[in-house]
């Protein structure tokens, strides 16, 4: 590999990529998960990294400068472990490549995102990760007109010229109710509330087409509830735990895990029976609704990868502004089977 | 109550205490949690709010200012959901009385840790709370030498000058081993490690006093780790299922929820079932430590209200660092009891 001294310009990820004719994800995956990437694929990358004398830790630079840049990531609220999972491995990968990275919690409130980017505006970060409620184009375009690149996570905006990384909710839903399915599931019930929100909406979209392309006939019906609080779910469970048992679902996805959790307590609190009498089933992987009396099955969003890649793309984007191109990564959900849907592991042998 | 234009300087939390003659803790207990103050002190808090026309509510300044002014919050590792607690009941009461906060997580890293410090100090916020691993007095004084405020969180430095908001980890030790006594534990194991950590030490401290003030005899065994991290807790549950029945303890309490769940997986993997063979306690509430099969008793170390008074008490610095003084807030840890120490709950009719 060459030597470089400080001062010649660093290469980028971009270079790397226009040199191994690869897309900046690929670049991305080599360097955070090189087993998902093809071998020869991995071999040309690596060939390019080591021909440009790429590297991905600018901690060298922090130590000649005297200081650490920094990322601002906004998210929606810490108190869904998903956002938490973001922060960690946005900041890990910054940290590797030189900077800090600090977050502001929305609180699932507008104005408090809008705060938050000011802060981050004023204090001068190198870039912002922006994981919003709604799209956000005033400010994205604030934050530009001063010089800040923004990359939007876990959110598909309308306006095309952005990076977003994103994770496949659809999949998500429709992973979780294939395994409903697959656990004998036929009537199926779909609790949603906030259809307004994308995650939410693409994720019933999802379960509806795992129970259109099922093998055997399903039965779907959607349960609304007016928001995603343990309320809604509460009242969910009192309402479903009151059906006639031929009326009621074998099978329920709750579109995040809170709402599951809740609907859980409800219905053993009325003696109706998780997962003997119905399955239960989360979709956002959500620790804090870990804590019931039956643990969750649930589909995780992979946030750690989520936070990896924004920060590879917004690095690229500060680093080459004129050259960079706008990229949008998905990323594939993955399903984590717990009690209530397939009952009690049986490691424990009975008394 | 008075009417005050905006030019006039606002009251402070610490005028409200000398005019009532209490303690600035218990003006934060009156505005935060009234319920836990006796009628009377809240009678004389609540007339000299009324008297000094004082508002908790800073938001009409930052609508006239056209700005809000922010607060850093530095904590040990987000992974850890004492954190989250601490960082959404800080900002809910920032925000309460004009601020907005950020956070920076310090991933269990003490450089991280200054990096943090170094870019809130940057970034002029008004002040600090720092939830450290150890003592960190330089980064401190610094902050303080440039007009910062600094609280610290779930740590006692050991220089008096400086505000802090403790739990009282001792307490939290003593209520998890109380309970299990309760429960009928008489040979009890303590799995601790990284004890150089005050709320480790602490927790062990509390521990041992409630196996010492028990009305039965109590055999207490410590069973060390070299670190908090899973894979201490699985090996330790590997140690604990070869031991022979009759040497095996029939109660453990670790020191961490993280800990206790993996002895856990790994106890009913190799057999020994939880709680009827061996009851386990976690004890920091853990939420990322719920994920496992058997739900897990703990003592939740109430990170929002530690949040709310660190908040408190740093606006008041702020607002009047001359005739500021500093207090040491304790607050109380609570019992959260669930399948790992009672078994099942019986809610769900048998099968």
């Amino acid at each position: 590999m060459r030597r470089r001294t400080p001062a010649e310009s660093p290469s980028k990820l971009s270079d790397v990529a226009r040199l191994a004719g690869v897309s900046l994800s690929t670049v991305s995956n080599v360097l955070n998960h090189p087993t998902r990437v093809a071998a020869s694929t991995r071999t040309r990358v690596e060939a390019a990294i080591s021909e440009l004398g790429f590297t991905p830790n600018r901690n060298a630079r922090a130590l000649v400068v005297g200081t650490t840049d920094s990322i601002g990531l906004v998210v929606f609220d810490l108190k869904n472990s998903l956002f938490v999972d973001i922060a960690r491995g946005a900041q890990r990968r910054a940290r590797g490549r030189g900077y800090s990275l600090q977050v502001g919690s929305s609180d699932s409130d507008v104005e408090q995102q809008a705060e938050h980017l000011r802060f981050f505006d004023a204090a001068q970060v190198s870039g912002l990760i922006l994981a919003p409620m709604h799209d956000a184009p005033e400010s994205v375009d604030r934050l530009r007109s001063h010089g800040r690149p923004v990359v939007i996570v876990n959110h598909d905006p309308a306006e095309a010229n952005v990076c977003r990384v994103l994770v496949d909710n659809e999949q998500a839903g429709f992973l979780a109710v294939r395994h409903l399915i697959e656990c004998g599931a036929r009537r199926l019930g779909i609790v949603a509330g906030r259809r307004d929100l994308q995650p939410v909406e693409l994720r019933v979209e999802g379960a509806h087409r795992a129970a259109r392309e099922s093998a055997v006939p399903v039965e779907v019906v959607e349960y609304p509830v007016d928001g995603l609080e343990p309320e809604y779910g509460d009242r969910m469970g009192s309402r479903l735990a009151a059906l006639d048992r031929d009326e009621r679902p074998d099978a329920v996805l709750a579109v995040t895990d809170m709402l599951a959790m809740t609907i859980i307590s409800r219905l053993t609190a009325q003696g109706i029976r998780v997962p003997d009498d119905i399955r239960v089933m989360g979709c956002d992987h959500n620790t804090a609704a870990w804590g019931g009396a039956i643990p969750l099955s649930s589909v995780s969003l992979r946030g750690e990868a989520l936070g990896e890649h924004a920060v590879d793309l917004l690095l690229d984007e500060i680093d080459d502004p004129a050259g960079h191109v706008h990229e949008t990564i998905t990323i594939g959900p993955s399903l984590h089977i717990r009690e209530s849907t397939v009952g009690r592991p049986t490691a424990t042998p009975p008394a």
